[in-house]
């Protein structure tokens, strides 16, 4: 008997077919003698309509407001499963974030978690009921409803499997697993059975969306097993993320992933003088307008100045552009360059650390194709290049071909 | 300066519009220095639309899980309610029940409120805030969320009012007032200014679905000051419910409405023995299965038996004859007679204690127009009769017309 915690997503409690769907999967592991905690997100569409009609009232909803509006998107999937599962015959209860007390700091719309009592779901789990809890929400110390952000519910997930102490975290979404790419683009990509943490914090942060990166971070720092499944397919093992540190290398892959995002935009500052400080010059008022920076590069130029490269979303392209040229006299710069048509490759995989020679194979592979590399960024299981948006998938490709991605491991 | 409990209904909220609408209503208040809470129903046709869901998938909604769900329907409201009066410029916060701690028994769908904790909301009031809450729900000793059962906002109004020794608790509702009865019958219906406590639960009690009757009740208990408003309009007094135990009786009118429904079937047991518990046989299984009874008559008939009859809501009719006529043999009745087809009208005013004559004039009125009177049932304040459906406005109009209902008192 191992206790289980279930996580589903938007789409797959998207309607009362699909919920009672789960709640026959449920039932499934609660006669193999399971205890069974069940997490779930709002139906798929619903936190953006509320979100909308929010909008409407307010242009920018007040963070409080606007999260105890959304977390009752949850509070309706929960009763509704609690309500599924009885009609089964099932024993059930269904919690909100403040109920079960999920307690958060106050950081109203990306709340993080402080603490979970545990008490109350153990003793439903022992008397033999399914306990299924509001994903994405929790409660702070003056009893307001706090959010944990976009994807917060695979948090929710690894944090009660992590409190409860759980056996496994089983992640449902509408993929069976981790894939060593995108199989619209790379129809032969594999699904792994296992990838690491590293390399799934790499795959995850590049845009191969499968989970929160916060979840993963989170599994990771509580030592959580961790495993993706479909939730429409009812065989599969999925993709188990692991965390040996040091993996037997014989069987390890080289590279476990090609990852991708067509997310972010480049900003270029050319002919700063180069000075100390010309970074914080730069990307501290970036920093104080809230603009998440990712890739960074410096190169001295010529003449004592510096050119000086960074990527954000794409989103917020037209705000960096005006900050910066507002900014242009005062850094001395010569010229803000930007653009808005690149797209970010990756190669992830721990295998990299003992294997020379990988970063070379991507750019000689890259150069036969005449695809060139504007910025490089590497750490020790990942390079990242990026390139002309229209190139990608072509890069894709290609990599995943030169790097035998489609054999099992 | 005053305090003012603000309660608004479905369909002062059933649109980003309307609760603008209304967010502009509670800011006038504000602006002549009043302390305002506001008090919302669900967006109208939302709680309809939950528990049909429920009912998709769980036949019979467990109740718990049914009262998690409906309850979101109102944290909707106060939270977009909460952006709409920020939107304004006012300080404004959102409380679901659980939040304010509107304590209640654990009678999940009907729950009783026990107690409620004022002083956040006082603390709010205060420092400027609006305080905006959701009506209709608690919370039970173990944190679980309960419903007060349709019609609960009233009761969550009335009873926030008496907490916080409210000055005037404001029901705002889709008509302007309580009328001598419904204007779409008697086109000259007149708005009554003041009514009291008593004839208004009259008249909630027998359809004037004005107000909930557990509202009133709970308003005379903690002599709570009512006034019911047309959330429509934006001038006008509505109606002052008042509890006065002496009224003016030179200005008090004798009759102050006619209320009616036609929401109810009569069933007769025809030749019951005359014996001691017979009432009990009947009404004993009646009551088991859940059925309210509202009028009940016994005559004594022929040879030492009876005729025994009594109303019940027209949902209840099929299962109440079923019962009765499985019973029949038991009860040793001759006779099981039923008839969906019946009104039930009454006159009500507490002038009538001090008038003779009242009953007669309106029995008179009644066979003048050949409508035969099928039961009658009094009380100080009102006399109601249950006649044949189709005659049923005829007689409002003509008593209306007799008792000069139409004049100002």
């Amino acid at each position: 008997m191992a206790l289980i915690v279930q996580k589903y997503g938007g789409t797959s409690v998207a309607s009362v077919e699909r919920i009672k769907h789960v709640a026959e999967r449920v039932a499934k592991f609660k006669m193999l003698g399971h205890q069974v905690v069940v997490v779930l997100s709002a139906m798929s569409g619903e936190t953006n309509r509320l979100i909308a009609l929010a909008k409407e009232v307010q242009s920018e909803p007040d963070p409080r407001e606007l999260d105890a509006l959304i977390s009752t998107g949850e509070q309706v999937t929960v009763a509704l499963m609690a309500m599924a599962l009885k009609d089964l015959g099932l024993k059930a209860r269904s919690y909100t974030g403040a109920q079960v007390r999920i307690l958060t700091d106050n950081a109203h719309t990306k709340a993080r978690i402080v603490s979970i009592e545990e008490q109350n779901m153990r003793q439903d789990l022992e008397s033999g009921r399914v306990v299924v809890v509001a994903g994405f929400q929790g409660v702070d110390e003056q009893g307001n409803i706090t959010t944990l952000g976009r994807g917060g519910s695979d948090t929710t997930g690894v944090a009660l499997a992590a409190a409860l102490n759980a056996d496994e975290c089983q992640i449902y979404t509408d993929v069976d697993g981790v894939y060593t790419t995108d199989p619209r683009i790379v129809p032969n990509a594999r699904r792994l059975d296992t990838i690491t943490f590293e390399e799934m914090l790499e795959m995850a942060s590049l845009g191969s969306k499968v989970l929160q990166i916060r979840a993963v971070e989170f599994a990771g720092k509580y030592k959580v097993k961790l495993r993706v499944l479909s939730s429409f397919q009812d065989e599969g093992e999925g993709t188990l993320i692991t965390f040996e540190e040091e993996p037997n290398t014989m069987e390890q892959a080289i590279i476990s992933g090609i990852a991708f995002n067509r997310d972010e935009a480049k900003i270029t500052i050319l002919g700063v003088p180069d000075t100390p400080g010309v970074a914080y010059q730069i990307l501290g008022p970036v920093a104080e307008a809230n603009i998440d920076v990712d890739m960074i590069i410096q190169n001295t130029g010529a003449d004592n100045t510096t050119d000086f490269t960074f990527t954000v979303n794409r989103n917020e392209y037209p705000r960096t552009m005006q900050l910066l040229t507002s900014l242009q006299a005062k850094l001395g710069a010569k010229e803000i360059k930007g653009d808005k048509h690149i797209a970010k490759l990756s190669i992830v995989g721990v295998g990299m650390r003992s294997h020379v020679g990988i970063a070379s194979t991507m750019f000689k592979t890259l150069a036969q194709e005449n695809i060139n590399i504007q910025m490089i960024s590497t750490s020790e299981i990942k390079i990242s290049v990026v390139i002309d948006e229209k190139y990608l998938e072509l890069a894709v490709r290609i990599l995943h071909d030169v790097f035998e991605l489609e054999k099992p491991r």
